[in-house]
């Protein structure tokens, strides 16, 4: 058998049509003894950002020699590079567009090349408009079967990967603004407010009028109580016992969202004004 | 190689988010031969009825060694005990509140033990919101390596497992008035009424005013025309040829259905009077 | 270890219910060492004409002994064959209806056979609705672990496969007249006009007034953009930069879609006209 490292794949292009389905076959005729996971394929078409937030919170939960495929790429066919990343948790194949920026905020790269190499490519000619079939799900292949990171391409400057930066949150003595990142297909609202941001601290959310009190699980509430927490990813994160909160509070991505450190502000957690 | 059983997944967590991309970095993680078939993950969230439906139904077709990972869990984080159960159909890692109930009702549990040892689990420690990943995926992947059940927990009276009976149906000497339990993609809607309480005799289902007869297949009625049949699952089934029964019924979960033995009512049947 | 080659699976099933889950299982249960990959699930339902096409695409990125198993089967229970046929691609599972039709205008059958052998179906006895469980994919799964093909059928001919044209093109000295025959989940139109109809010439679409012109990429317009170009796929196609062409210009399967080549109409295309 030949050489195997789990093999893990995300992008948006859906469940729909063949684009996944392809890729695997790509790695299949490649090595069929890689069995590829799918992190998802249901990045919002084109949403860089989703993508980043998706690819950094999966990462850690899996096996630290992993080779990643991950494509979002709305500028496939021009001029942006593909790369291939080390770093401690595996190797990230991807277009340098922002999508590892998540990845890399949390884990220093080791080592980078730009996908240079044909030989590691579908042969004849890679289309213009597909290069996770064409290139990607190749590269990562020949990566997961054992070649080595320097094969594959041209080694570039690690400082010189292109990175997202998450929207930044604004702190004072008593309150954090941040917004939503991310909508989960339970309608749960996650900002970009961080655990270790609020923990050890008492806080509620505002939003507008309403203010939000915390709790340990989405269940302790009573059904359809809005709810605000620390998520399972790690961030602050608005849900409904029971319900949706995206649809019952009508929020969307980059909606602001505002943290407030409760010993300020005792009364208005504690009996809410409306 | 570790040693290696079927393992297969359950859940309402979506494929649109990471949350069963993460189950299976952590089941990698744990033994990476291992290989999770998708029983489907899209259960309608936090319905714990239409969880054990699926599950049932889909039990008797896997190898009957298989490691069952399920996730249908309201109660994350509450007091709910999580749960292993060996039955003569494999084993089940599942939160206890129902979900395995259906399986159950088929098949005499052998063995049952709570999930108390966290040398099984995610370390550090678990989050409180998404055991899927931290306790039940990770105690699956031991027991699908080998690690015998009562390694994982400690040994509880299987008859105190919670079941959740479907709901029950009425009999009169001419008709059994049941309700749909289970709603398909295709939208057939599938009732609590088993094959076996209609077999050999004739009947149709009676709708208000509307008398549904039988037919073997979906294909031998007209396009657009409703039919009842005994579908692939067991239960009496209402289908539109090349349709939508849902949609053009409009009938939901928990609604009734009545099937009528036509010996009783012969002209209702073969001259539909509206 | 028992043999095993690659298996894969297209169907209209969908992934909210069981249905493909428990063809998995049914492929465990002969050979718990195969590892089918998905080419989709989301055939629009009953769809042979998608599922023609969506099969005869995915295909040649495979390695060329895989074993297809694909069910868009609404004659099921009726009097249509089920079949196997090998080709230079592998050897297909499926309906004798149309839906190998692609496959077989690229590659020609080597052997087919209807599938009359119960010995390798599920036993005791297939249901009437659900050939994928009980039929097709147990017959694939023995095929995949090394079973020859006239071991699971009877001999027939090749030339007696059904198969289902896709819409034919018109073709003048100037244009070539034809229609959307798939949509994907971009909303990118990909028309029945191959890439080797057009390519060496300067052309353009027209829909009605409109002139949508060609490009090489889909990013190298401005965003919202409508731009004709080459699919991935090797069609012709529509797509719109950042946007979705199907809602952008209301169109469905089988709406007209017209190719003029531009030497015959330099002003139409250099300076729309609306």
């Amino acid at each position: 058998m030949m050489a195997k490292r789990t093999i893990a794949l995300l992008s948006d292009f859906g469940l729909q049509d063949v684009y996944v389905g392809v890729m695997k076959g790509a790695i299949a005729k490649i090595n069929p003894h890689l069995t590829p996971i799918d992190i998802t394929h249901q990045i919002p078409p084109q949403n860089i950002g989703a993508g980043r937030f998706c690819l950094m919170n999966a990462v850690p939960y899996f096996p630290p020699d992993t080779v990643y495929v991950a494509v979002v790429d709305p500028g496939v066919g021009t001029g942006r590079r593909s790369v291939a990343v080390s770093c401690e948790w595996g190797i990230f194949v991807a277009p340098d567009n922002g999508l590892l920026g998540g990845v890399l905020s949390l884990c220093q790269a080791q080592e980078a090349v730009e996908l240079t190499n044909p030989v590691y490519w579908r042969s004849p000619f890679p289309s213009s408009t597909f290069h996770g079939r064409d290139i990607f799900a190749p590269v990562g292949a020949h990566l997961a079967s054992g070649i080595p990171l320097r094969e594959v391409g041209t080694e570039i400057n690690p400082q010189s990967l292109i990175t997202l930066p998450i929207s930044p949150i604004t702190r004072t003595a008593s309150t954090i603004q941040g917004c939503i990142q991310y909508i989960d297909h339970f309608g749960n609202l996650i900002t970009n407010i961080r655990a270790d941001q609020v923990q050890g601290k008492d806080w509620a959310v505002h939003l507008d009028e309403q203010v939000i009190s915390t709790s340990y699980t989405y269940s302790d509430r009573a059904l359809g109580e809005i709810v605000a927490l620390i998520g399972s990813h790690g961030w602050v994160e608005l849900a409904i016992n029971g319900g949706n909160a995206q649809r019952q509070l009508q929020l969307d991505y980059g909606d602001p969202v505002t943290v407030v450190f409760e010993q300020k502000l005792p009364d208005l957690s504690k009996k809410p004004h409306f």
